[in-house]
């Protein structure tokens, strides 16, 4: 095998930070940045986030693809992406541990009913806003891969109620676990606080509907770090307009960045976040894809290969 | 030794659910709630916060007095209050977890600059605010007793750069611990976010002035969850005039409830919560004064005793 060329196709994501690591982590492999690729067929790697219109087309030698982020939908959706070149999905271990601190500091957040006292605060009110005991708080997680079995292991250490819920069986020790569409109820009528951490597929699109928002607890709270197309938007305004749903974050959207113009902007029970819960760190990030590469040529199989027929 | 009889004077807190837990914990004992306090001379043990005035003199069997929360200066302050009879300090499991969700909470809001982010919100700006790893953020607390340590660990857990500060050396395993006067300075210019837990002394009272302000790195963050004492509240304000503190939250102040004119209120970058990090929780709290009516009646020493000469 030739020397290893790496293509950086990420537009929207500065480089500077990507580069240095790939060049610390991966001497051998020589380092290229979009628009600047040279012989396009001495490509043999790419590291994609939003891959330029009419990429892959120009790429003949291209053996592998990697994901800039976790979710991989948009690039499954990308009809260039040739079905026999493996597609790697992001595994950082500092996405995962950046993922848990924004999970668990809004599950805590709403646990302490913040968004009260900061509203009392606006309205100069003391008043001793108390909060059950965290054995007492149910917290129920929807999705049970790599992040939500971090997530539910931080939150555990707090001592919270925690179940989660997975569309398929896992074992899940020390934890209340469902699993499937006639477990859902019965997960979701538990939790006081839901954290939607799924992969987008066709099976998990719009499952944050009328029906299941109807078969929460009265006044839970929402969090949504899966995906925008998780969330039915109208359903969620009405949730909200009947106080089933009290507090809500959300950091994922239908349309990224979310319009000026959309009411979840303004609206006093939502906290918007602008996609940042998982951040995917050069340093950390970096060792996977040098490992892939280094397997390559040795004729290894791929580590985090994205299974497409599943979605992720 | 006739049947203990405890007397519950703590007005400015419902009794019922403390009722409901010390009559489930001993039944043996008999329970009184102020004013209806019986025979005086009855009465054994006293369970008080902010307790009326004159109270203590009227008792002339008292044997200990139990405090409803953790920080005792206040009762010490109480000239009421006979020296010689054992004063026991709150030792609740659940303060524990409970201050530490708080901590937790409010240090991640920090380190993942959430404030910024809630500004954005109200600004309709997406603009995808990063933070560092957590290993590159520095955490530094102030006071590494009961309630430090569990904050400590649970931070640790994150995987956040800790260090900690004590008056006198303490075993600290895993954190870079600091102690004394002379490593104070030390301590502050690595502490991006500083958590204050120290109890008020002497020694402590007004530990967050100028000075120490001035030894934080730019842009610090302050969460202030030890006692309104520790503060001088023209010097803070100074700091954050200046940026050297960005953002902070204070749980207790100098005067609680906090006046209702007072500047912290209104400012944008302080958060004020009511004195409520720490919940004293009944069906927890109450087995340790349980423990030490038992260790009283079969002439055991308290556990848990204020040594007056420290001052907690």
């Amino acid at each position: 095998m030739t020397r290893p060329v790496l293509l950086y196709a990420c537009p929207t994501v500065p480089a500077e930070p990507w580069i240095v690591e790939f060049r610390r982590a991966m001497p051998e492999v020589e380092i290229r940045v979009w628009p600047d690729i040279g012989e396009p067929a001495e490509i043999t790697h790419a590291f994609v986030w939003h891959p330029p219109r009419g990429l892959f087309a120009r790429l003949p030698a291209l053996r592998m693809v990697f994901s800039l982020g976790a979710g991989v939908e948009r690039l499954l959706d990308h009809a260039e992406l040739p079905p026999e070149i493996p597609l790697i999905r992001m595994v950082d271990p500092s996405l995962g541990r950046d993922m848990t601190i924004f999970v668990v500091m809004q599950a805590l957040r709403y646990h302490r009913r913040m968004p009260e006292i900061e509203r009392n605060q606006r309205a100069r009110i003391w008043s001793e806003v108390d909060a059950p005991m965290a054995s007492d708080r149910r917290i129920g997680i929807l999705g049970y891969g790599e992040l939500g079995r971090l997530c539910a292991d931080s939150l555990k250490g707090f001592g919270f109620d925690l179940s989660v819920w997975s569309r398929s069986p896992r074992d899940a020790p020390g934890l209340r676990a469902f699993a499937g569409v006639a477990e859902l109820p019965a997960f979701l009528a538990r939790s006081e606080i839901l954290v939607c951490l799924l992969p987008l597929t066709p099976e998990t699109a719009g499952i944050l509907n009328a029906e299941t928002f109807a078969q929460l607890p009265q006044g839970a709270c929402l969090i949504n770090v899966g995906r925008g197309g998780h969330l039915v938007e109208a359903d969620f305004l009405a949730a909200l307009a009947s106080g089933r749903i009290a507090e809500a974050t959300l950091d994922v959207f239908a349309e990224e960045p979310l319009p000026a113009d959309h009411p979840f902007w303004s609206h006093e029970r939502i906290t918007v976040t602008p996609h940042i819960a998982a951040l995917t760190q050069p340093r950390t990030a970096v060792s996977m894809i040098a490992v892939n590469i280094g397997r390559d040529a040795a004729g290894l199989p791929p580590l985090y290969q994205v299974d497409r027929s599943r979605g992720y």
